[in-house]
């Protein structure tokens, strides 16, 4: 190349830099402004959807209308909404704000998905990665439970356990992470199943600084560990189970998404409800029994076989999340049997 | 309302949100396909600014072409490059793809923000916390170490230590993710220092299971954990001078980007650039101190006052972080100095 040309080539450049810089920065601000009466639009319909479902409410309380009506509007209510929230307009509605959590780990960027693809495809992978993590929280314990009577004569040896305490702490936290980002990308996640995985952070954390004892009369001293593997396996039986009704329910609001727009009936949830009462009954369980293995590690605090703080914070924490999730969970159920 | 009205209201929001609903995916359609052209535009540009570049330099190479001539010619290029890459244009350049560390906390949600105005907030959201964190890890290990002498008697408790040593671990955390969200971002930042902070976060896990031991003769025993907590200390130090550069670096940017879409003259990063030379003995120093406290880590566990993995594991992994970090700084000014 000569001078002369590229002289010519750069002065085009710039040109051209500044002309695509203008053209980007034009088109960007057309868009938002166009978006700006979808939004208010989108934001209408929805508050007209709520106001009319309580009209409808108190006109079927007061008797002003046939319970069969009723029923059929309610379900042409119902089905608006999931136009609206579960279609590409749902971008345009207020998600949750982001709330603390997010932003003292990621910042201020934003993690909202405009897409409803995308928010799906969220939703999607955090069930696959629920799955995979409900496995390995059965076998990652159960292998240690099983070498210690076998192999290692009674005695958990401290790195193995410390390596699933460190993973424990990865995966709380990675959930955590992800269900702050499902709820501002609209889920409508309980903050409690939230909260309950910071507590679940935090006692990963505690217990990883639990000083880990040896022989002689390590099954004493080793009780505390123990149980908190077995309550872990406990976990690992609740996840698979709720993710199985959780999958199926998405299933079907995917397929309800797409159904509605052929005006399908609605109505096919009923089968999906009707697996919680199937379901809640383990919940309850489980849920006994993470209280259970709170106080029994309190328990040993008292009586003084291991006397480390550790031991009696995990006791705490666990027997308040064994509460926190009972209460919960039947809330869900008195709000789930009023519809 | 009455049930006839009632069973028009629920019709027509049904109508509007169908409607509403289709509006809104034609508008998200319509928007990205005004898209693709812009960005095949920008894309075109960026090539064309780097092959013009390397034209530029052989022909200087090969001397076909005055060098205040060339100087000038490459003033124009960085310009037009400035306008494209800090210019709302930088939002359709290809990003660096999100990488493994993101997708495994947060799920694949994507996090780059499509305004330039957002990105330099994330970025500058990114400086001060730093500058917060540079502080406490300043003051954390300063106030243990005070203690230590004038109260505790030469003997660390363990309970503030861990607390210092989780604290640590939160924040490489949370510094490990902003940078991989400002490198999805279109920063440069090299991938060593994310490197970096991996290998301190695993360094923080690692510490926490380390068994920190009390009388007797504990200034023995804690050596270890003494020269990590003088070793955070020197972190600080280092973070503080690093942000003021970086941050003065920054704003010169931002500030070079307004003005040069009205045209002024480039070339005053010269000043921050000068900068750097007065950083990088500190800088060096530094790097050499976080040897020293790696090796003399081994030496204690050589020795064999504390023999615990933690103790090698943590001074191998000190070592790799003060040649790698020396191998970049050096790098980066080779880089530097070529222009
Ligand atoms: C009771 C239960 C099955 C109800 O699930 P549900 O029918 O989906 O409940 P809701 O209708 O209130 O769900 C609202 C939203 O929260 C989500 N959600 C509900 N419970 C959740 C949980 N425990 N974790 C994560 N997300 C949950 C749902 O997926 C739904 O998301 P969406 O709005 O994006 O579709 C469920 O909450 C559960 O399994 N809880 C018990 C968990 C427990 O106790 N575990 C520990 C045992 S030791
Ligand atoms: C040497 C140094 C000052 C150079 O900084 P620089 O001039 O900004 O370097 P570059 O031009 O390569 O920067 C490219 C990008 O990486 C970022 N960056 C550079 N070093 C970084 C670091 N250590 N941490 C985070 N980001 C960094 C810059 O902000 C810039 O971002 P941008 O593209 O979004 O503007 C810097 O890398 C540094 O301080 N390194 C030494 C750190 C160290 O050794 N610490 C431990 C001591 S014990």
């Amino acid at each position: 190349m000569e001078e002369s040309s590229i002289e010519e080539s750069v002065a085009s450049v710039v040109e051209e830099a500044k002309e695509v810089q203008d053209a980007v920065s034009a088109h960007i601000s057309k868009s938002s402004s166009d978006e700006e009466p979808l939004r208010q639009r989108v934001r209408g319909v929805n508050s007209r959807i709520h106001s009319l479902r309580s009209s409808l409410d108190s006109l079927l309380s007061n008797k002003l209308i046939p319970p069969s009506l009723a029923d059929k509007l309610d379900e042409d209510l119902q089905r608006a909404r999931c136009i609206i929230v579960d279609g590409d307009a749902s971008s345009l509605l207020p998600g949750h704000a982001q709330g603390s959590f997010l932003r003292m780990f990621l910042g201020p960027i934003n993690v909202r998905a405009s897409r409803k693809d995308v928010q799906l495809k969220v939703k999607e992978e955090y069930n696959s990665y629920r799955d995979r993590t409900a496995l390995l929280f059965l076998l990652f314990p159960a292998i240690l439970l099983i070498l210690r009577s076998w192999v290692w004569a009674g005695c958990l040896p401290t790195f193995p356990v410390q390596m699933y305490q460190a993973w424990l702490l990865f995966l709380y936290t990675g959930l955590a992470l992800r269900e702050n980002i499902l709820r501002v990308n609209g889920s409508d996640i309980r903050p409690w199943w939230i909260y309950h995985h910071y507590c679940a952070m935090i006692m990963a954390l505690v217990s990883l600084t639990w000083d880990i004892k040896g022989q002689p009369d390590c099954a004493k001293k080793q009780r505390g560990v123990q149980l908190f593997l077995q309550w872990a396996m406990m976990q690992g039986v609740a996840m698979l189970l709720q993710n199985r009704y959780q999958r199926q329910r998405l299933y079907t609001r995917i397929a309800l998404g797409k159904a509605k727009r052929m005006d399908v009936v609605w109505g096919e949830t009923a089968g999906v409800d009707g697996q919680l009462w199937l379901l809640c009954p383990i919940l309850f369980t489980l849920q006994g029994f993470e209280a259970y293995v709170g106080l029994l590690l309190l328990k040993t605090a008292v009586v003084g076989v291991v006397s480390e703080w550790q031991v009696i914070f995990c006791g705490v924490l666990l027997v308040l999340m064994a509460v926190g999730n009972f209460a919960n969970t039947v809330q869900i159920l008195m709000v789930k049997s009023r519809f």
